[in-house]
């Protein structure tokens, strides 16, 4: 509810939320569809969404001259998509997570905050009807960057919930910081996996003109519906322009620009297809196809060792860390070595030497993965001999696959296999994350 | 010396190293220009360096029957380049700091081992005699992995002197993999600087037919010796062919392959100035001219704080590691967050946020920075209310600058500036590791 001088003026002129007006204020004219009032909003702030997309919050005191207009609006236009009847839509479930997708602008303070009704985004949508059948389910609202192994064990067991249950496939909203770290944690996770996992979010707030939440989520809506992806991926803007999609395997995304539209790519891969708002769907490279005759459910194998580490090797850097993560009782570390995957190994100063370090924590059952922190490209175990020393120092170069997707293997690998036999499959491709050859055009 | 079997051949047919020959053994017939016997190398073992550029390491046993040619070899085309009299050349000064410009393979092990003779390389590329006189020192050989605080200081002192005793230009071939720290550093360091300093480097050593090390050096030449640039920066491959180098701003370059010859790229920049094999240069963005007016003497601040660490924050990570450096005596910490510059804040297990920890060292002194793991875009302190809660620990969100560059900034402020400016100084453009705002085609 807004305030009582604004809901009197609605009902004095018989206006209700959702209608078009027409409202002069002393600074100016203003006409565009009433939005609710948003829940920590100032109630004598009215939202109205403009006709070029962006919202504006006005205050409404005296003199305020408010009409209501009979032109219908976009962002109602929802009312336009009755139910169709005749036609069987493809059955899929949307797991609302939180994140900027589900974000809209406070207009008294300017932040964003956290939207709570996921009905209210989808409602902007009105497109997504015409997809698929869904249902959405919101198991709890977490940022981004607050996201831990429990909130990715929760989704996994949920998503294996609902693709047993009968859904086509899944569409998870997802705040885009660490987007593809549980990207990479589904893939392990889902094992046996016969149907689209998608993770979709956006850039920027879904009440702003600029949004790319309408676009993520449509073309998101179609991976799961129609395409014959049977893998855990990314499906969030390819360019800056709305045109289309990117469907980037979960353990190869990575989001490489703080506020772009299309800052998730693909590292050491191409996008397995790329997908238009219209449907269109065009196949970029090989995967895991959708099989009929699969009939097995999937299970959500969600064991996680979080006593783990991520850390990088850099210019001076301390190696003694790799002891401190190791006496906190830490089971296995990943580097981000430099390079082909290289530590300090012979520095003038032999303190800085990161091989001693390695070796004791090896020595003392320690999993010790190296990464580039390059990103793009793969690392060698043998090209420069101090690759050498470091690999006799026990560590395991992973490879080309990304330093966060080796964490996160990491992490269920220690919870999920034989002790002994972590160190290869650290080496060895399980769900995509491991690319044989990488090709030249697959970098930037 | 190759061994007595080969060099007794030698005298009796009057060869010499440098010589054509034509080589048959049982395997096979051979012709190539010998090469001379690497340090580490099988005596006998005869290096041929074969017309497609390739070196071939053969075992010469009895049987062999080796003529010598009277083709003339590019591999020694060097004699071709006489002096040129009556042209005054521009006078640079080559720092040789080792890397893998400097090694080649050994091809007994298949190891790759560094060059101690930084004039092996030099002879290879004869055209650099005609684009500049130039003097070459060798203050010590690093691998790039091995790169500590005290070999920059090094390097920027001998910089200095070169330039402050009538130098034009420097040329400085480092490894490849921490070019960017050395580069960054050397920004910082070198203060009034009014000339190119370039680095170079190759990402496949110089005996290799596919090496990158003779366009990367010719074009570090043009650059040292005839461009108006007065900055620090880095000369490399721009493509993934020889066509021509780019020359990138020293704070905005990045490593983001492991192996490719193209793979320095500016981030949240254009490159300065793409620059061809035949000296054309085309300057793409604004840069610090070369000014003839100024005549002071470049000064090499060379103090450095190495008590700091860069560390990364991702989900599950242990914000503890903060309290781990501080303990440890650390001054300055630089976060690489998530998105804008995130860290957890309230995730389930409160004991994951870092915002705490953030503010203990905050209030003991310690500075904290944020980057971003997206490496492109610019972080912010207040879009979103996590970022707010972040700075009012006590962050200071570090604009558009890489994580390796405000860490090198964060060393260099610490050590070089009052206590009490360094946060400001940190968020300001020193050296252009700042810029104002970054367009939309500065993007991969």
């Amino acid at each position: 509810m807004y305030s009582k001088e604004i809901e009197a003026i609605f009902k004095s002129k018989n206006i209700a939320i959702g209608d078009s007006i027409s409202l002069a204020l002393g600074d100016g004219n203003f006409t565009g569809t009433i939005m609710p009032r948003p829940d920590i909003g100032d109630a004598a702030i009215l939202v109205l969404k403009q006709s070029n997309g962006y919202n504006i919050g006005l205050r409404i005191g005296k003199g305020a001259k408010i009409e209501k207009l009979s032109i219908p609006n976009k962002a109602h236009a929802s009312q336009r998509h009755a139910p169709i009847f005749g036609r069987v839509l493809p059955k899929i479930s949307m797991i609302y997570t939180g994140g900027t997708i589900g974000s809209k602008v406070d207009y008294v303070t300017g932040g964003v905050y956290s939207l709570t009704r996921p009905e209210e985004l989808i409602t902007d949508v009105p497109e997504l009807a015409e997809i698929a059948e869904f249902k959405i389910s919101n198991p709890f609202s977490i940022l981004s960057e607050d996201m831990t192994y429990k909130e990715w064990q929760m989704i996994a067991k949920h998503a294996a919930e609902e693709l047993n249950s009968g859904s086509r496939g899944i569409v998870i909203t997802h705040g885009t910081d660490t987007m593809h770290f549980t990207a990479s944690s589904l893939s392990f996770m889902l094992s046996g996996l016969n149907a689209p996992v998608v993770l979709t979010g956006a850039q920027r707030s879904s009440d702003r003109g600029s949004s790319d939440a309408f676009t993520n989520l449509i073309c998101s809506f179609h991976a799961a519906a129609k395409s014959n992806i049977a893998e855990v991926g990314i499906c969030m803007h390819s360019t800056s322009s709305d045109t289309y999609c990117d469907f980037i395997r979960g353990t190869k995304a990575r989001k490489m620009h703080t506020s772009r539209r299309d800052a998730f790519r693909p590292v050491n891969n191409l996008p397995i297809a790329r997908i238009t708002p219209s449907g269109g769907t065009e196949y970029l490279s090989s995967h895991r196809e959708i099989s009929k005759e699969n009939k097995r459910k999937v299970v959500a194998n969600t064991k996680f060792e979080n006593r783990i580490a991520l850390i990088k090797a850099y210019p001076n850097s301390d190696p003694a860390v790799i002891d401190y993560y190791t006496g906190k009782g830490c089971k296995g570390i990943i580097i981000e070595g430099t390079g082909l995957g290289h530590v300090p190994t012979s520095p003038s100063d032999l303190a800085l030497s990161w091989i001693s370090h390695v070796k004791r924590a090896n020595d003392s059952g320690i999993v010790v993965g190296v990464t580039s922190q390059t990103l793009y490209g793969r690392v060698s175990e043998n090209v420069y001999r101090n690759l050498r020393i470091l690999n006799e120092a026990g560590a395991v170069h992973c490879e080309d696959m990304l330093p966060e997707t080796a964490y996160v293997k990491l992490g269920w690998l220690l919870a999920n296999s034989k002790k002994e036999e972590v160190k290869a499959l650290l080496k060895t491709d399980i769900t995509g994350e491991i690319t044989q050859r990488t090709e030249t055009d697959w970098f930037m």
